[in-house]
């Protein structure tokens, strides 16, 4: 706590969905002065009786703090919400779910109002909200100045990571990871699907999976990362891309011979081989990076 | 060691790619007389040079010792290598990477020859072989005898979990992790593509991505293993299928918006989506792994 932050900071906040309603309690329970807005009243009501002071509209929850906190259904959301609200001096905080180039594009509408802008990509889901030992995070990114003041209010809810200037960054970061895991995610379903007709408890079978995908994830993510900094995609490679690609028709038969469908499985293996067919067969897998590129 | 354990227990290795010449160096390290074959004949000489006999073929290789494992290109191979080799009496152990219908039918192929079997599917690369730490293992399936009086000299190279009496459970846990893997290294291949023409460091982001992976698999496997086996889909969802669905139109703008193709993403989110339409918005996502049997 530095001598030029205040103990309590007021916060408006406005958006009470799940993660709204989350991100609230966990600002009054630390003491600070909370102004609430939604669209739908009913949702700041409890907050009220917890201590918050709800707004009757958009406008007067902006006015009633410096420190604006947006967490909205989207990008439209926002801009509806904010729309002909005197932004002038403030600093909007936007945690809603929105693309890069829509948090772009919002940071410079706030600019153009007045405020300093700071968007963030919220790494938690509500109940990891205000349980720091849960892990969740935020990235965020845009204003420098608005973040070093505003940075322990905001870690007060959830952990914070400032990822650079670039209002879109955050908003990247966000579904860089998410989309990853839902990769990982549908190499799950496949794995589980294969084992379900057979007489293999999948709760047995979970540790297995469990431990193998965070075992491979680190070295392939920190691999991938080294050698597409380096260009060299060569060195030291320990199963080849012509290896792999030689394996991929037992992967293909097995789910077939399970009744599985490869629908998850091919998009992959298919730019494994058009890599291959590019590349060179002493490569690893980093090369599928940059046919995913247009 | 147990009294009717040898300290040392002859063994037969058919076939010395990358992998079988790492096997064998355990073995010969830790003192077992070792018998090789390999189609090829001079990959054996380094080996006998480290105390390996050279068998002249396959047949003499399978009658130098009682148990006989085999490690070669694919199930073809060794079909072809064991044509007309008598097998009576032996333990032959199959490490040769196969589907599960193909280990299940050399199963029967050796027992009909007088052998007993273990199918046995290597979840570790050669350099992880004989570097206990490294954390790899074989899953064996077959026959319990086999594994039970075999697990000690198994175990010298590689650390093993025996998965079931069914010869083809080997396989199909061995491809079933290594299915998700590749699911996994999609969702990464994509999110570094997302970042690719971004002024954005990928060694920076790779911790980011390297454990976010591992927080998000643990819990999402165990949940999807739990539910599978209870049917409920529902209860204590936190982020919902419906709110999930809604979700994916950012995914896939934000990709259009980096200029990365959405090849990757698509297919599991199709799934969502059609099991959206047919289950409930208040289901997790482990309706998706029945969409995919067929």
């Amino acid at each position: 706590m530095t001598a030029n932050t205040p103990l309590t900071t007021p916060v408006s906040l406005l958006g009470l969905g799940a993660m709204g309603t989350a991100l609230a309690r966990a600002w009054l329970a630390a003491g600070h002065p909370l102004t609430v807005w939604n669209r739908t009243p009913a949702r700041a009501e409890a907050l009220v009786a917890e201590g918050a002071k709800a707004a009757d509209g958009a406008a007067g929850a902006v006015a009633a703090s410096d420190l604006v906190v947006v967490c909205l259904l989207d990008d439209d959301s926002v801009g509806t919400a904010l729309d002909g609200v005197d932004l002038a001096g403030k600093d909007l905080v936007n945690l809603t779910t929105t693309t890069p180039e829509q948090a772009r594009a919002r940071a410079a509408w706030a600019e153009e109002r007045g405020a300093r802008y700071l968007d963030g990509g919220i790494m938690a889901v509500p109940p990891m909200v205000g349980v720091p030992e849960a892990g969740g995070f935020v990235f965020y990114s845009g204003s420098p100045e608005v973040f070093e003041a505003r940075r322990e209010v905001l870690a007060v809810p959830v952990g914070t990571r400032y990822v650079g200037e670039d209002p879109g960054f955050a908003a990247l970061h966000d579904i860089a990871l998410l989309s990853a895991m839902y990769g990982m995610f549908a190499g799950v379903a496949h794995a589980f699907a294969l084992i379900r007709r057979e007489d293999i408890d999948p709760v047995a079978f979970a540790p297995l999976l469990g431990e193998w995908i965070p075992a491979m994830a680190g070295p392939a993510v920190r691999q991938t990362a080294e050698r597409l900094k380096s260009g060299d995609l060569t060195t030291g490679v320990v199963s080849n891309l012509a290896m792999q690609v030689a394996g991929t028709p037992t992967f293909l038969a097995a789910a077939e011979g399970q009744g599985v469908s490869t629908e998850l499985l091919r998009p992959y293996f298919d730019l494994m081989r058009r890599r291959l067919d590019i590349g060179s067969g002493e490569e690893d897998l980093t090369g599928v990076v940059d046919l995913l590129l247009r």
